[in-house]
């Protein structure tokens, strides 16, 4: 599990005065920078192996500006070359939002998939959580 | 169906120089515009009355800089509070996103979903398309 | 001069239902590639030659959702290496706000700055207005 | 002096991989929140008192994804019923860019500037930094 504080920018909030459907995708891919680290150590962009193929996000409750959010990050799922990471948004206690992201291990050159190495599988691992 | 034109942002690409998936959803969201007006034909903010439920994106193919991209929206669901809109992205004859996105009428002030009108449903009828 | 047409996104809109000055930003960057063309007609990333070194934006009345916002772009100075770039931002007739860009004529690779081409100061004189 | 410490998020980096011109203008938002409750200590969007009207920023340096950017903000002028906030982002020892905020204190109700109160005064002082 990754465990991620985000603090809501004023801009995050909408006309309707809670958090924009919006910003939660942008919150949910800063709280990933820990979970690339797997694939990518020094984060580089020239080594970058990723590519996000699906996502899939449940609104359970409203978020607001001036508190923070815990974004809580897990694997789910492992296949030949894709993942499924979860990603949770918690604010005051509250679960507000659920979503599953699917990524494919890539190569860039060759615009192909790759499958996931042993190292990757066994650290991908220490963060599975069974749904 | 609503077509919208969306043209990419120079920071709408990131480090792998296509479009970044958090991009894309802006984009969806720019392209409800019309579809929102059959909710609040001047969308006027006081008059709010959807809140989006659940999304789903598929990623299809890479978008990238410097050309248009076009967003077609339809109806594929119409529920009894809540209705799912279909919205894809074409970029040069290709399809490279398709999102599902289910939103509630809903009133903000009761924090209630609402019935759909005969009114909402009869509009929302003309862009539906059967999947 | 440049004209571009910006359709307000809901979540451009923050908490005081008006446009954020952020949003305001983004759209600048949008409204910049007609002009960006001049220095990179195809708009290739592989070839890109400007560096922003500095803006400047007056908000000067507030912008709000459900209106189209058009950006008007000249360019009012142009040096050795810089040049800048006024953009304005009207809403129903009304100047919302101005904003000037320096940017810089930049090789990426020797991360150098580069004197503006006769070619690039007659495309960008086409533009000028004297202010 | 406010400090804020903001992880680059993926897509904040843009085609040239450095972070977008845009992207630190979010990052100064963010971290404006405690300088916000100078005037707003719950961040309250109902008492909300505090409108942009001027912002300059200089980017000194390029800024890369996957190190931490730290925002330093302190106050540089008051005035009768308005302020300068100047924000510094720093990455990897080096100063990046350099930015200053000019707001009002102002009554969105009337839409009109409101005089400093002492006590704003006072806290704003405890912020001041000659420069």
């Amino acid at each position: 599990m990754f465990n991620t504080i985000i603090t809501p920018r004023f801009g995050d909030v909408d006309g309707l005065r809670h958090i924009n459907n919006v910003s939660l995708i942008e919150w949910y891919e800063t709280a990933r920078n820990e979970f690339f680290q797997i694939f990518n150590p020094e984060l580089s962009l020239d080594a970058w192996n990723l590519i996000m193929v699906h996502m899939e996000v449940d609104y359970l409750g409203q978020m607001y500006f001036g508190k923070p959010v815990e974004i809580k990050s897990c694997i789910i799922k492992i296949g030949n070359s894709s993942l499924t990471l979860r990603q949770e948004a918690w604010q005051g206690g509250e679960l507000c939002a659920r979503g599953d992201f699917v990524m494919i291990h890539f190569d860039f050159k060759s615009q192909k998939p790759v499958a996931l190495t042993q190292e990757q599988r066994g650290k991908l691992q220490e963060h599975f959580v069974e749904v």
